[in-house]
């Protein structure tokens, strides 16, 4: 079984796996205030394109909770100044502007006092979650058909549970497979310089039962070489229209060293797309060219090439 | 001026910087034993493989001081015990082994007692040691035409002065280039696991005035794809008779990197030649094949491919 990184707290509290103390300890942390939630982001105890969104989304919610008595307007105002603060926390974020954007719409469309509007964010938040575990979901079963019994994969960062609201991305056709009974056996890029590879990845997978390795990113190549690897499967934190996407720093490295020895290198996201020059300008992440992708595989199915505008929505 | 990382002291022990002190402290130790030099060999205080044979024939040197007034049979049993338990610290190290057997036909062919034995012995350390630096500065002087002014480099794990009696190999001609009044700017790999770049090779860059940037290794692909990077050049533990070449972990993902955008890549030794299996098997090192290879940056000058049989010698 694959974690569950964000969920609501009994008390409607936002309830996260914080990330900064894995994989030494495990903790659980109740954020109560959209504050909290901020800060959270802020300082990566919540990481991964599609978990900030969330995370956003209900924190939103939870740091509305006390207002609910609160008249139309107290209540509006209150929900784009933590909008703002949420939005501020990690600017890059495409995916955190979009689940604001989404849910500042749907407050200012609900007729009504705060009661009324809360409800109505609340349940929006938790479509935006139920949304995000789905799309893995059908990522996943997009996937599985490349992930034989006995396949040897490599992966890169965290796209995994750890990176969204349900099973992950590129991780996701590599749950199913296991839980499908399939062998199936992970080499883990440690993903320098932070690390999210060998401290996140490998205990997600550990904590699923799934045999995983972690390996120095600079020794994937030599593993290529000695046909260690049958496939290659990453995450993209934005893909444009052309296919090529924006991914953590060391992924471009990998899609030619794969190119280079005839392994197939799947890019496996969902929703987003956006033209990728503002990523190319974060030194921690790299862009690759559509060119060095077999296939994305995606909510809606695993796209070859030619890959063209908008196939990915 | 680069690092000076050997020398006798004074009193005849072997002086190194500690190398697991650096960057932070640069200590300088004098090993007074044959058995501290092995431990200093086994604890990387001392590391790289033209250093490591140095330092042993340095060691046993040392380690014999004391029984200079030995007769010859008892002086000449406790050479072959020191030069066991050196050969033992790192028994990978082709150098190491390659430095023990030849004091160890010294000792046996000079006639005389310990103390003409031990002059003897003493005399061959050293020349191990200045034909090595000699090594170095004409691998220097080989690599230089290929280091303009302006270039910018990349390098990985450290094969500079720490590495060896000399100026290094890899970095040798960035230090000549340097002290030609060129500028050059370094792309340093920090080379995990062991961060033998960021912790050494920038060490010694910053102390010689040489510009560089230490990057996490899964960089170096997006660096050549934004054209940021004119060449490189790495060292080699062992070289097979065809070019194929063993080195740290990591040097094969860049030989790749480097051949799919056009990057010149060279590899700087000197007179290792070794079939390359052994190295194949120890995690910490890869082999790159001699076809991904510009031109080796040897002591007798550069040669280009075809590499046949016996070439770097």
């Amino acid at each position: 079984m694959s974690v569950q990184a964000i969920a609501w707290s009994a008390s409607g509290a936002v309830r996260i796996v914080d990330q900064r103390a894995l994989p030494e300890a495990r903790i659980e942390r109740d954020l109560e205030s959209g504050e909290a939630v901020a800060d959270a982001i802020r300082t990566l105890q919540v990481r991964g394109a599609p978990l900030i969104g969330i995370a956003a989304a209900m924190g939103l919610v939870a740091g509305t909770r006390e207002l609910r008595g609160a008249p139309r307007e107290a209540f509006l105002a209150r929900v784009h100044q933590l909008a703002e603060l949420l939005g501020a926390a990690r600017p890059t974020a495409v995916n955190l502007r979009w689940a604001l954007d989404r849910m500042l719409r749907v407050a200012t469309a609900t007729p009504g006092g705060g009661a009324a509007v809360w409800e109505r964010l609340q349940a929006e938040a938790t479509a935006i979650w139920e949304e995000d575990r789905a799309m893995c979901r059908r990522i996943g079963e997009a996937g599985l058909p490349l992930v034989p019994d006995g396949a040897k994969l490599l992966t890169h960062c965290n796209a995994g549970a750890l990176a969204t609201g349900g099973i992950g991305t590129a991780l996701a056709p590599i749950y199913l497979a296991h839980g499908a009974g399939r062998h199936v056996e992970v080499f883990v890029d440690e993903t320098r310089p932070v690390l999210q590879g060998a401290r996140l990845t490998a205990w997600e997978l550990v904590h699923a039962g799934i045999p995983c390795t972690v390996i120095a990113d600079g020794a994937a190549g030599s593993l290529m070489r000695q046909a260690k690897v049958d496939l290659v499967i990453v995450g993209a934190d934005r893909i444009a229209a052309n296919g090529d996407f924006a991914n953590k720093i060391g992924t471009y490295s990998l899609a030619v060293l794969a190119l280079h020895h005839g392994v197939p290198f799947y890019c496996a996201a969902g929703r987003l797309i956006a033209p990728a020059e503002a990523a190319a300008l974060n030194p921690a992440f790299d862009v690759t060219p559509a060119r060095y992708v077999t296939a994305f595989i995606t909510d809606r199915g695993v796209e070859h090439p030619p890959f063209r505008d908008g196939a990915r929505r």
